[in-house]
């Protein structure tokens, strides 16, 4: 036994006691089990985990977030299902089945509500986060995606089938909602930068991406990159890129393009597009390194085992690494130190240093996707 | 008793029983008692304190770092001793006094280093953070100031009396230092933006400010806003504004000018000046709230019992508030929804809604100046 694995093994071990000890929550993390309904909960420090949680039903989609505090996840699985976990106990403090099929979830930027975007029936349901009781259903005529919390207690959304935007205030006594229509045919997906200001949904149906200035007095919608095509072949869902958060890197945006293989970059003020990188395949997240200027991308099915590194100052490819079969997923340590990457079809999450683009450590994992930091507790639109 | 007074006394007085508890950590913070040589513990979301921890020192010019796992509070103090606070057991876990005179610190982006500048001796020395080990001492001809932390386990500080700004690189196995001379004359304190790229130092010895591009291949010394005089009178040092942190609004940068009773704005791409927003007197800190398009601005003695709000789209003042005598500081909960302002004179925090402008709460401290919530163990350039 390695002595990887012999350290991996008494922290799992230990988990039930480690369950009732003192632990400070800022450097702990949650990694999506998708085969099995489960949670691994992660220490970054030790690099190792502390305990698993599991009966959270089927997270082949899977994405969630955490309260203000740092110790309650709230899982948003692809059956419905709303999942509340204590990371400090390890246990499931609440759940609800809230709809057929849920896309994601967003906390407002108090922590007193947990909204869900919904397929089937579409809309976004707003819970208490505390009880998770309902307290809200905005309604839409198509499925609800693309959802992002936004200062000031609103939340921010599409709907793939009516080609709309919804802003909805909950700052009042009564959700105020703002309809933008015509946003562009068939938004899939959507990010606001970290700075709260831009919101910027991908269209599948068309050409060209949609942005709206949440700080304007009156948002409305501009339409960008319009000779961005993005491809006219039918495309299966489970190849499109993910845009949601990470997009900033230094004064650009960056966005993997849908089907084509290549990173776009957009101008953060001007909102025009400024290059292209090629890159090995389709990309599926390109996430900005915080504090560097690298932003990582990892790629669709079937050449999904790659991970590349792009220079954002020069725009070239000056990394690229071979983690393993399908690598769904990375996260950056709160101050870009470290990545940490799922490799799926070998059931590890492989943690590399981001200045040498070396592997130090791994962890096993189930079947590993999404993986989450607590620190996205202290961050918009995510 | 008020609700309010009943309720902080309860949380006091249960302090003991609660340092043995479960708790999460991410929305704790530290607020410093600067007359008495204490800190106090308090939770953001109960809008309480939780403890206090005693026998720091002289905290008459003091401010702290978080470690990643926002569980240990690093507090640095004016008479050089270097505290290593448990914020879940409420005690003091280690203490150095490692000089004569210090004036803060940082940590280093992994967590592993603690470093702090120093006035007598000058310079900037290194410590485990763990053990508080002493690892190394970065010399310098002068008062070492505008210690900011910078990606890739660096440090950067100028010289007060070189005119210097030196780069240290811990990240081999000994520490690279890199000298840029002739920054301008008198450096009085610095940022850097919260991409990690930008460094500037405010100079007190001459007109306008130095940036550095800290992703350049070789960073070099740009002198910007050359049209910005600080001011031709004799300035007592306790009137200087403090540069660091929360200086990036959107695509802008917001520097309190020294001794003028002005905010100005820097575009911050180009580093040059867009506007000048009078304000009430001579600024102290200037700070973005997270997400929205406002700034915070305190204020200098004798004029410092109020704050005011920029609207950063504008450049206008849309708020005024006057919190009561000596508001020496503020901090913004991670995601901008509340602001905790210290009033030194009445011994108090007051908290206020970012959206409203009004009281939402009060605590009572004894003189309090900083306040610092463990967020900030997440960030860049604090």
């Amino acid at each position: 036994m390695t002595r990887l694995a012999a350290l991996l093994m008494c922290s799992v071990l230990a988990a039930p006691a480690l369950a009732q000890e003192l632990r400070a929550t800022g450097d702990l993390g949650v990694i999506v089990e998708r085969a099995t309904g489960s949670v691994l909960i992660v220490d970054q420090s030790e690099r190792a985990a502390i305990g698993r949680v599991e009966g959270l039903g089927d997270l082949s989609h899977a994405s969630l977030v955490f309260s203000p505090d740092e110790r309650f996840a709230y899982l948003f699985g692809r059956d419905g299902g709303l999942s509340k976990i204590d990371i400090l106990t390890q246990q499931v403090v609440g759940r609800v089945i809230q709809s057929g099929n849920s896309i994601g979830g967003a906390i407002s930027d108090d922590g007193k509500l947990i909204a869900v975007a919904n397929y089937e029936p579409g809309g976004v349901k707003i819970f208490d986060a505390d009880t998770l009781e309902e307290l809200a259903h905005i309604e839409a005529d198509g499925k609800a995606l693309g959802l992002e919390d936004a200062a000031g207690r609103k939340f921010v959304f599409s709907v793939w089938d009516t080609n709309e935007t919804k802003i909805v205030d909950f700052s009042g006594a009564e959700p105020v909602v703002t309809t933008l229509s015509d946003i562009g045919a068939n938004p899939y997906d959507a990010l606001v930068t970290d700075d709260g200001r831009t919101y910027i949904a991908g269209l599948f149906g068309e050409d060209g991406l949609s942005a709206i200035d949440l700080w304007a007095e009156v948002p409305e919608v501009k339409r960008i990159l319009p000779h961005y095509g993005r491809g006219q072949e039918e495309m299966p869902v489970y190849k499109m890129p993910h845009l949601e958060g990470w997009a900033k890197a230094g004064d650009q945006i960056v966005l993997p393009a849908v089907h084509h293989h290549e990173v776009l970059w957009v101008d953060a003020r001007t909102l025009e597009e400024t290059g292209r990188t090629a890159v090995h395949s389709q990309p599926v997240f390109a996430m900005a390194r915080p504090g560097g200027r690298h932003v990582w991308v990892n790629f669709a099915h079937p050449e999904n085992d790659t991970i590349q590194v792009i220079d954002t100052m020069t725009h070239e490819v000056i990394g690229e690494m071979v983690p393993g079969p399908a690598v769904l997923h990375m996260e950056f340590t709160s101050r870009g130190t470290e990545a940490w990457v799922s490799v799926r079809d070998e059931n590890k999450v492989v943690i590399y240093d981001t200045t040498t683009l070396e592997p130090i450590g791994e962890i096993e994992v189930q079947s590993p996707s999404g993986i989450f930091f607590t620190a996205r507790a202290h961050r918009l639109g995510l």
